[in-house]
C-alpha cells in the first residue's frame, strides 16, 4: 500500500486538537500527543497515531477519563502506588515516571506501580525520561490478553513489553524496548495485508497447533511467548511476560492475566476483575547511587563501541546496539516526515469528522 | 550413563570439608555449600556440585580469595556498591542480598551491585532470600562470554541469567530463574554425551551459520540469545543479556561483555579489562511499599491458580507456574537423594584426594 507522508508538526497539531476535543487539559493533551507520536517518530508504527482511533473509542465507551485526578495511594521513600483514575496511560505513565525520578534523586532509586490506567504507548518513551537525570529508566505494562503460556491454548497474557534506557557519554543511549513475545501483533497484520504466510513460531491456532496462518490470532489462536516453543525456551518468554504482569498488575492492584482489560473497545470487559484497569510498573535508578557518573558513562561508551564492532556474520549487516534503529528512524522522520498508510489516514478522517476538526489541519 | 544417588547431608558434609580445606571460615563454608547445593536440590545439575571442581581450580589459580573482606564502596538509602574482594560469588551474593533486604525494609526497595566477584551458583537461590521478608527478590549476574549478539559471530555475552521470586499466600511462591539464551550450555553437553544432534536455533558455528552439531560452541561457535534468530526475536534475547551485563558489570565496575572473566580456569583472563572480576545485581522490593501484603498475596494465589488452570493443549501436560519443576525436584531430592553422574563423582574423588578428605565421607 502507498503511504502518504506528514510532518511531525502536522500530526502533532492534529492530535492536540483531538485530545482537546476529548476533554483533556492543555497540558495533558500535549503530553498525550508527545507520548503517542514518539512511537511514530521511533518507527514503531503500530503504537502511534494508528491507535488514536482506539483511544477515541475507549473514551466514547466511558473507559477513559480525560479529567483524571491521579492519586498517590501509598508510598515509601523509594516506592509508590498511583491510582490513575482511568486516565490515558499516555499521561499517567509520564507522571508516574516523574515520581520515580524524584524518589531516585532523593534515595537512589524510585519504583512506581500504577493501577486504573489505560494503554501507555511505547514503553521506551517512559524509560527514556530517566536519561536526562543521569538515571537508568525502566518501564513495563500489562496489556490485552493475546498470549498463551507454554503448554496452554488459552490467551492469558498481553505482549507485556519491557523497556530499559541507559545513558552513555559520547555514544547515544542504550534503549531496549521489546514485547515479551516472539513477534508483535502488528507484524501479523502486515502479513495479512500482504497476503503472505506467517513464519512458524509466531502464533498458534485455537487448538494450540503450530500454524503459518497470519489470521490465527484473529481466529481465536494466540501469540507465542519469546522463544516460540518449549524446545527453544518459550517458558522463558512466559516467565518474562508473567513477571511484567505481576509487577504491573498484581502489585498495583490493576487487572491482571486474563482479567486485563482489552485495548479494543468492541471486546467486553472481563467479568469480576480482581483489580482496576490496566497496570504499569516504572522505575528509575540513580547511577551515582553506585559509582561516579563520568566513570559509568565512559564505560558505557566502551560497551557500546565494543559491541558495535563485534565481528559481524555478514559484513553488510553490522551488530546493532539496542535503540539504534529507533534513533535513526527518529532523525529521518523528524526531517522527512512520518509515513501513514491509507487505512490510518481514513481513521484520522473519521476522527476529524467526529470532532469537527478542520481537515486542512491534517491535509494542507 | 548410570548415576549414583547421594543424600543431601552426605554432599553437604563433603562440600563443607572442601570449602574448609580451601580456607573458608566455617560460616562462609556453610553458606557456599548451601548456595551450591541449592542447584542440585532444585534439579539444575549444571550449576551445583558438578561445578565444585571448577571453583577449586579457580582457587588454585589464585582467582578466588577464601578470606575476603567484602567492602561497601558506596551507598544511598536504596542502593549500594559492594566490592567482593574476589570472594566466591556463592557467599558474596547472599551477603549483598542481605544488604538489599535491609535497605528495602528501611526505604521500600534495595539494589546492590557487586564487583570483583566470581560465579554465584543459581540466580534463583539469591532471589528467593527475599521471600521470607514478604519481598520480591531479583538476582542477575554476568558470566563467561559464550553468546553472540544478533548479527555477530563473536562471543560477547554470558548466558546472563535473571531470577525473580514473588511470594504468595497458600500457593508456593512464583520463582522464575532462566538464562537469557535459547538453551543452556549444559543442554549441549547432554547431547554430546548421548551423541545426538542439537535442535536448530540453540547455537551457531564459528562462522555464524546455523548448526545441529552439539560441539559447535566448543569448536569456536556461540550460543544464541533467547529467540534464536532475528525472525524469532533473538534481538530481544540480546537486549535481555545486554541489560544483565550492564547492570551487573558496567554499573558495578566489574568486567563486562567480552572482558567478563571466564569460569573455566584453563582459559586466560581477558587483557586490560575495564573492571574487576565478575558482577552481580541484586534487588529486593517490599510488597507493602505498594499495597497491603495480605491483599497482594491473595491476588498472587489467584494469579497462580488461574494460570495453573489455563486450558492446556494436551490434557496430560498442564500449564506450569515458574518454579514448579524446581520445587518438585527439591521435595523429591531432599527425600530420595541427589543423583550424580560418573564423571561428576570422579571429579569429587579427585578433590577428595587433593585435600586428603576421607572418601568415606562421600561413599559410606
Amino acid at each position: 500500500m502507498n503511504h502518504t507522508t506528514f510532518s511531525y508538526e502536522t500530526l502533532y497539531n492534529f492530535c492536540l486538537k483531538v485530545f482537546d476535543a476529548m476533554g483533556c487539559s492543555e497540558e495533558d493533551a500535549r503530553q498525550a500527543t508527545q507520548t503517542l507520536l514518539s512511537a511514530d517518530l521511533r518507527g514503531i508504527d503500530s503504537h502511534g497515531i494508528a491507535r488514536l482511533i482506539g483511544y477515541v473509542r475507549l473514551w466514547e465507551n466511558g473507559r477513559i477519563n480525560t479529567k483524571p485526578r491521579l492519586r498517590m495511594v501509598h508510598e515509601t521513600p523509594s516506592t509508590a502506588l498511583v491510582d490513575a483514575d482511568a486516565a490515558l496511560g499516555l499521561i499517567a505513565a509520564p507522571r508516574a515516571m516523574e515520581i520515580a525520578i524524584q524518589k531516585a534523586s532523593q534515595v537512589g532509586s524510585g519504583w512506581v506501580a500504577v493501577r486504573n490506567s489505560n494503554h501507555f504507548g511505547i514503553a521506551g518513551y517512559h524509560a527514556m525520561k530517566a536519561l536526562a537525570h543521569d538515571m537508568i529508566g525502566l518501564a513495563m505494562t500489562n496489556a490485552s490478553p493475546l498470549v498463551a503460556p507454554t503448554f496452554a491454548k488459552e490467551r492469558m497474557l498481553g505482549t507485556n513489553p519491557i523497556a530499559i534506557a541507559i545513558p552513555a557519554k559520547n555514544e547515544p543511549p542504550f534503549v531496549a524496548d521489546f514485547a515479551t513475545t516472539t513477534a508483535a501483533n502488528g507484524k501479523l497484520e502486515i502479513l495479512q495485508r500482504k497476503q503472505l504466510p506467517m513464519p512458524e513460531g509466531w502464533a498458534q491456532d485455537k487448538e494450540g497447533n503450530s500454524t503459518t496462518n497470519p489470521y490465527a490470532v484473529k481466529e481465536g489462536g494466540a501469540l507465542l511467548p519469546l522463544g516460540s516453543d518449549k524446545e527453544h525456551g518459550s517458558h522463558k518468554g512466559y516467565c518474562l511476560g508473567a513477571m511484567v504482569d505481576i509487577l504491573s498488575g498484581v502489585l498495583s492492584g490493576a487487572g491482571f492475566g486474563p482479567w486485563t482489560p482489552p485495548f479494543v473497545s468492541f471486546l467486553p470487559l472481563p467479568q469480576n476483575p480482581p483489580g482496576i484497569g490496566l497496570g504499569h510498573f516504572l522505575g528509575a535508578i540513580r547511577i551515582d547511587g553506585f559509582q561516579p557518573i563520568e566513570q559509568f558513562k565512559k564505560n558505557m561508551d566502551l560497551w557500546i563501541r565494543r559491541f558495535r564492532n563485534a565481528q559481524p556474520i555478514h559484513p553488510s549487516q553490522p551488530v546493532l546496539i539496542p535503540g539504534d534503529p529507533e534513533r535513526l528512524s527518529e532523525i529521518e522522520r523528524k526531517q522527512h516526515g512520518i509515513p501513514l498508510l491509507p487505512p490510518v489516514i481514513e481513521d484520522l478522517q473519521t476522527i476529524a469528522k467526529k470532532f469537527h476538526i478542520h481537515q486542512e489541519s491534517l491535509f494542507n
